[in-house]
């Protein structure tokens, strides 16, 4: 049982690594972390799932209209043409009979909007995952070691929604700003919904604070108050042995931490270097939701492949999730 | 029966387009194409394909290791860190309670990688899908009617590979530059592998062409001589009712073109604006080819979701197929 | 006189042009609008103004912290290092013999912050400077005719500060919002400061916004409202035949514009197809405007060279004063 | 005398650093090095070399058709439009009363082009200028000491050009790869151009090597063969106190370097770190060194301002050069 002291996230969180820690549990080289507990087995039953064959995609959209205000550098996708149609039709181009084209570039941080956190994102005292040293992990060159290319076969299997906002809040409903997600929570929620959470399985948290953004506006999305994952969660997360963990949140965690002292992202501190948890952040679990409610499934087939960019620690994708 | 009058392309795809042309099929509004051809059944029944739950990523690297050498403005992916681990391991971050992190931005052309075309890449004659003007279509602030942001949650269902040149080069063999596949190939490798094709399919073609940029250098991979679709296979595209299609090659068609004049990519106009054909290029099939020769097993589930990026004309994509 | 319609901007726009303008003044191959007006004898005179040899550089910061906010996808500079000192110090940089390096790269609009306007950036009716079609000057490819490289070794001469704030306010005083300069105003400044104004002249025209946005934060200086040039300073800026024009604001026109029904920017409208007048926005003139106070010489030697970035419409520049 | 031991780089930069260094000359906070042996007089008297008035631009286009081949991710510049001409003259902007505008983005390394070097360039056994720790000093974040920022107003004064290649080789004349320039060929060809060399002074120095590959392609232009300064040059670049130097070359130095064993860019590592040179790369002095030729004087007044890109580690530059 984790105590979390409210004036000590350094010594909270050291605590909490003593007690759960996956570092050398796949051997000194492993670049996987928590991806390791899916197998080709589970992902062979995972495609039991698809029955009706419907397609949910949960990415957000990825364009200037998204919610970063330039916090770190970290803007919205710029999307230029390179080509365009106006130019075709006003016989711009100089390509032969008749052909016109198209084309287009993009500038954006990997985390811009719906994306995998990779597991050279986060550092605990300069570690990155599985004991290593930061500076040796991640250069200017990007993530020499765990970079996201690594994933590039391996973020699908089965997925199990927790819409715990409508658990706690009823339909429509969300979660406050602040409300630290437990444990008993997640149990909870799975329990009413008839899903079962284990080893292997890709969890979706459903807190309902894109869907306040998506009425209200970004407001403080990317950044500011949210509801999230308690830091006590580090044990629920270790121990169901699942295989990655996204939200519909900005930060995964609770916004603020749950601290009296400055303190920011201490779960990401923990789940990251130490378990090697894939966390995904900003997925849009609208649609998904609606269906799982109203056909009371929670379960389904996710394929979420990063783009495998050499050495990022992160990436955008576009999450499909098939019942 | 489609004849190529090689001193005359501009007549020649005028006649296939006669002939050949799906503008219309699915409304005056439609912004999908053939992907209309799969349905939610479809997706069910491929998802019966994935038995032994082993997942193949079929995009290549992004990286400025790749073929792009700057034309019409395409370069390889820029991939810069906005934080490292070596900031984290000196000290410099300004975090409290011992957490670090790491972050990354990229600059890249759309289709400078593994990607998918999307409906607004290609015009004919100031016209793009469905009869619509290009220039209301593609401005510069990207496609305003059929962006790949419409093909988020459509792009899955069963996948075949055509291993175009196992079939006719034998193992480890590979098609020449310049050697047009036509509708017969397709169809003999298709019966030699014992997988239909039809309607709602996706089809991956391999020609060997990226075996041999990655066994000699990336040389012309980008824009150069290679295999490809002969302008001819526009009939069996547009009567198989595939859903969409993808090549090992940078263009799709077979290069240089299949006319005694100055000529470019003329396939692409007519199967995107005519058809509303969805292309992926530069998809590694290497480790599928391999393992559908192991298996004798040439179909799969494919989950090849692009980026939703608005008003995009294409998108980067890791596809991956499911056995 | 400039009559302005509050009702019928584009009356009151096409009134003003039919009375003021230079098309076809400098032939029809022109590239140079009103910085034509400079010759070499202008500038050797200009030289004489630097007596004390201090210099001013009159450029903002290039960095996040700008005012941008995304309007029409324009962000703030977003600089990324390639390699750094933390690497170079941690040894992770292959390089011979102790040396070690950093490397940058940046991605920004190119009016973000202290700019040049190019003569491609604004069109009236589809016309671009000097009677061309808009459509045929400016593509996807950029300006084809009156790109930013062709003003490379233009745009240095006599500079002028017309320090109206200081005139109108008293020291430390500024222009209110929608306050509209008007040519008796910039008149008035000039006699004021014994400051002539006149053919080949570079005019700085100082509103005290900046000096705002430095003491109260960014706010809306990108796009907001603004002290600026009234429309009916078109004439005097057509009478006066002065090089070029810049302000310490984000839009060199007066904002709200003088229009009781929707407006945007008329003058720009005006000026830079029809009088091929190159437009700064966004210059620093506070330190320089100090020290013309103080010395009482409102008069220097200005040289702020624009990038030679082929085919833009405009360009970041760092504009130095000397005196 | 400097002696180069061409099996020894690390020993010979060692002696060099011991005899010739400015580390603390101008206090342990400098920020600014060699160019603070000009002051305001020098620059009032440099004013005095513009008598024509007619102006010189020294720098190289910026656009895609650039030397760079992506060398530690070093891209050409990569300009898009953010609006155009096509879209204005089609009426997709939405503006009123007959305004349209175009506008475009660039994404470029610093140090693509025409260029200049910041202070946190490079680095001697991670030792950046003026004896501080490179990891205090460029970090993710930039160069949090020294950005090019700080040169903002610095970069003007006399400038002087050293025709080596006219002098050595003749009118139209180069100098061949892998010819090492010494103090020697910089003193003789000062005084066959009858031009002096002296403190404060800014030294442009020709090869030639620009109007090679203006004649027959950049080839290897960028971090290929080229001629260049001797490293033994640097006593001279210490003992006349010149204020910055640039080359129409890549790299500065001569290519391949001085030594037998592996090597690269000795002379950068002692002059950035050691002396706190500012140098200018990829200039385009061929215009100039006509006009030179042609009036038999070689110095003018230099005005070369680098966008204050904070924390820049280089900056693109327009030098001016005024007869």
């Amino acid at each position: 049982m984790i105590n979390v002291d409210r004036n000590d996230p350094e010594g909270t969180i050291a605590r909490i690594v003593a007690a759960h820690s996956n570092v050398g549990r796949w051997g000194e080289d492993d670049v996987l972390g928590t991806v390791n507990f899916v197998d080709d087995a589970m992902r062979a039953d995972a495609a039991g799932l698809i029955r009706r064959g419907v397609t949910f995609s949960l990415s957000q959209s990825f364009d200037m209209d998204g919610p970063q205000k330039g916090w770190r550098r970290r803007t919205n996708p710029v999307h230029t043409m390179l080509d365009t149609g106006t130019d075709a039709a006003l016989g711009n181009q100089g390509f032969p009979h008749g052909i016109g084209g198209a084309d287009d570039v993009i500038a954006m941080p990997l985390q811009c909007s719906t994306q995998w956190d990779g597991l050279g994102h986060i550092f605990d005292h300069g570690m990155a995952w599985n004991g290593r040293k930061a500076e040796e992990v991640v250069t200017s060159d990007g993530d020499l070691v765990t970079g996201i290319q690594h994933m590039a076969d391996r973020l699908a299997g089965r997925g199990v929604l927790l819409d715990v906002a409508r658990h706690l809040a009823g339909p429509g409903g969300e979660l406050e700003d602040g409300f630290a997600i437990t444990a008993e929570h997640l149990t909870a929620t799975a329990e009413a919904q008839g899903a079962s959470v284990g080893r292997g399985d890709f969890v979706l948290v459903r807190t309902g604070r894109l869907a306040r953004a998506k009425r209200e506006g970004w407001g403080e999305y990317a950044g500011g108050p949210s509801a999230g994952l308690s830091l006590t969660t580090a044990e629920w997360l270790h121990g169901t042995e699942i295989a990655a963990i996204a939200t519909d949140t900005w930060g995964f965690e609770v916004r603020p931490n749950e601290f009296d002292v400055p303190a920011f992202q201490p779960l990401h501190q923990v789940v990251i270097p130490h378990l090697g948890l894939t966390i995904g952040e900003m997925w849009d679990l609208e649609a998904l939701a609606d269906d799982c409610a109203a056909d009371g499934r929670y379960e389904f087939f996710l394929a979420a492949p990063p783009l495998p960019i050499t050495g990022a620690v992160g990436s955008p994708v576009n999450p499909l999730a098939f019942k």
